[in-house]
């Protein structure tokens, strides 16, 4: 038993460790390779993508995990070794379970399909795009098969991002929050909007990126075992405990530096805090995008978009922008939240964010199950946006054209943006429930509470338990909808007078 | 036939692909990975390295090679399958001779006797070092000794850098040069030192850079396929032909951000410019270190420190940092040619380099014979530098200890700075004959003929022939030492007026 654990963990060890591999040379190539050498780059990743797979897939690992398997009902449900066997068996079975073939079709149908989404996006021509979508469709509709039987055909994507969560818990929750989030929309759009004249000048580049890595040091990413750099599409990736790197980007046009910086921090913190002793194994990386998710957004929009916070940050900013010199803090912190419905979901305010997630969720299910054909996406998307948001985009472009996802083969990845706000709130709620001081040691610019508390009940624990469960720990219950609604509510509320 | 090539070029052409993957990782490291990760990094690169040599040693390789060997006789010697299955071949019998405990032995061996090294520098005390040393001395006798029967016991240690070259070869070689560097440095000394102080002033680092981005940019460096980074010891490093980058440093105390970048420029031009059709094989890369040292030594010395050079680049020096503006060119040509003994081999200008690199080897060859005590080196070290420099360390970090190499194992490697020196010297007058105009070419900032020379006769056949040979396909002979004697002479000559 001991020697086939340690089997395990060297054979999935050293897998995960070529997978960190692949996410170097991704980090390289966005934040730094020459353009030239992507078809190089191509080669090396997929090289390495395979040895991981390979061994993931070997029947080694697979005569390993049907003697461990057994064997769990001795072993202490909160252990590593519980945790690292469930999850192996977890990510065995879903791999073992596609053919070999369908993954590479698969991966050369999306690497052309990418090239006609970027044409497509260029030229606002959703006919470009349609045929590369119908076949990714299909294709996932056909992966998603080889799962079956499912309680619903999603079930099987929406596993990949979020282990453990249902289609049917989804359309539940967003059944909660759909009225209720078009119901506070009308009646924001009823009052008047703040004047947000304050944003609109130019912004060095340079004091930019210097509040940023202030901000991300304040709020704990540690910068002795990461670094921050410059790309187009920011992302966190993590190399290992002692490397998890952000990335930014900065406009003179906006602010925006300091809530995306913000935002990978909170993926970071994540990362950095996950217990030493889970180091090396898969177990070693945070559970699902949704719980994801739920740190960056929590600490850019419920920390860093907060009164409590701008009483802290907001005199570094006023320092550093003279031009802010005669704008108050209330000011500030209203044209920092003002709600406006918009076609672009990362440019989503916190109360129209869902709506965006909700509308690509329901779409990509309708096509998926057939009954929306992908021709017809275009139309049904701006009749959606007509619905939830009252507005239409003018061209594709600012409609189903705009996010990357599906020409990667994301499928079932939108939903755990959702996910993310939720569980936000949860968290939010609860920590501030156990320090009543929370607000007041975020204005003296002291995170280390909530941070604390983070890492206490969700860092640290890694992919140990599904996050559903990891949630139920924490907060005593699943997915509370209600709970953001209510953050939402009373923060828009004050804000806009309700 | 076809088939087995093509599964050899995918088996080895995918340990290639691994060993890139592993320099990008250590480049990664150097550029800019947090300190802290360095043992997680060293568990990725080691993980990488022993993938690829298990491909390379695996049996499925083995018996490749003894279908493929036999039927190199039906290939034409000049094609690149003939070339890629020697080298195969080669390579394959040096890995499989070694026993994979011993390397295992030898790279914890290594890693402890950096840090001993390190301390031991720090403290200028060879007795912290000693242990490791000897024992590294031991097995590199022992991994020789897997090579039995050898010529020279120091053969199958120079045959892993400089593929092909003999150790008698070389004693012949150093034989003719260090009397007659010896005599050169004699004469030279008996000379009055031509005035450095211009060099001794402060050279703001960014504009260092600058420069050092428009020289190698002008030698035909090409940074759309690399780039250019900041680091503590410079370096080359290639990950595909779209994908070669250069390092450099600069320090405000001197202009050695600009020799440093045109000598690692030197190796980059090399590797990028290796014909696209030995893409993704083994013989896409330099043929060994002598022949990247004779590139990486022949843009820095016998280009960079050129009258020709200077009368090109000189003016933007002198745009630069005004104080030079009082400086001729004649007065700079020969401040930065100034010759004078000193104890760092790094640091040694074109006519005393050689010596240093003729003490390491002699004393390494003593080492590996037995014939010196490693306890005896600091002494014998002094005793040499006192016979060919005439002058003597005041204590091991300026004398023996100097060299980060020992302590990596790396016994067989200094030669090939030398080896170098020599080619460049060769490669340069084989250039000139051929083009005349070559020196009035540099002189306006033109490098196309030399470069292309270069790119013509040496680059763009990689690894396919050994060095010795394709020197030989060049200039019609191997190693003619008298002729960087006599580049030396002609050069010093006219500024010491010898």
């Amino acid at each position: 038993m001991r020697d086939k654990l340690e089997k395990l963990k060297s054979l999935v060890g050293d897998a995960f460790e070529l997978r960190r591999v692949a996410a170097v040379l991704d980090w390289d190539q966005q934040v730094g390779m020459p353009v030239a050498a992507a078809a190089n780059r191509a080669r090396q990743t997929s090289l390495i993508s395979s040895l991981a797979h390979e061994k993931l897939t070997s029947s080694e690992l697979g005569d390993l995990l049907a003697y461990l398997v057994p064997e769990m009902k001795n072993l202490d449900p909160e252990s590593d070794e519980y945790c690292l066997i469930k999850l192996a068996a977890r990510d065995y079975k879903r791999r073992t379970k596609v053919p070999a073939g369908h993954v590479a079709e698969f991966t050369h149908l999306t690497s052309l399909a990418h090239s006609k989404w970027e044409s497509a996006y260029a030229g606002s021509d959703f006919l470009i795009f349609k045929d590369s979508l119908t076949k990714i469709f299909k294709m996932r509709r056909e992966y998603a098969d080889f799962f079956a039987p499912y309680d619903h055909v999603y079930d099987p994507l929406l596993d990949e991002f979020e282990p453990g969560m249902k289609t049917a818990s989804l359309i539940e929750i967003f059944a909660v929050i759909r009225p209720l989030q078009v119901e506070l929309l009308r009646e924001i759009a009823a009052c008047p909007e703040p004047d947000r004249s304050c944003l609109e000048h130019k912004f060095a580049v340079d004091k930019q990126w210097q509040l940023s890595r202030t901000a991300a040091a304040a709020l704990g990413y540690d910068f002795s075992r990461g670094r921050l750099d410059s790309v187009v599409h920011p992302f966190t990736t993590s190399f290992n405990l002692n490397d998890v790197r952000i990335t930014s980007y900065a406009k003179e046009d906006n602010l925006s530096a300091l809530s995306a910086t913000m935002h990978e921090a909170g993926h970071a913190i994540y990362e950095q805090n996950i217990a030493v002793s889970l180091e090396n194994t898969p177990l070693a990386s945070g559970v699902s995008l949704g719980m994801h998710e739920s740190q960056s957004r929590l600490w850019e929009n419920l920390v860093g978009r907060s009164y409590a916070f701008l009483q802290f940050f907001y005199p570094k900013l006023q320092s550093a922008f003279p031009v802010l010199q005669s704008v108050s803090l209330d000011e500030f912190y209203r044209a920092c939240n003002v709600v406006k419905p918009g076609f672009i979901r990362i440019a989503a305010d916190e109360a129209t964010y869902n709506m965006h997630v909700m509308l690509r969720f329901e779409l990509e299910v309708a096509m998926l199950e057939g009954s929306l054909a992908v021709a017809d996406l275009p139309e049904a998307w701006n009749g959606k946006m007509e619905e939830y948001l009252g507005i239409v985009p003018p061209n594709d472009s600012l409609g189903c054209l705009q996010d990357v996802h599906w020409s990667a083969g994301l499928i079932g990845y939108f939903p755990t943006y959702a996910l993310g706000n939720l569980i936000s709130a949860q968290l939010w709620e609860a920590c501030r429930e156990k320090f009543t001081g929370l607000d007041a040691a975020i204005a003296c610019g002291d995170f280390g509470e909530l941070r604390g508390y983070l890492c206490e009940n969700i860092h640290r624990y890694g992919s140990k338990f599904e996050s559903m469960e990891l949630l139920k720990r924490v907060v005593g219950s699943g997915i509370r909808p209600e709970i953001y609604i209510k953050y939402l509510r009373e923060k828009y509320s004050a804000i806009y007078g309700l």
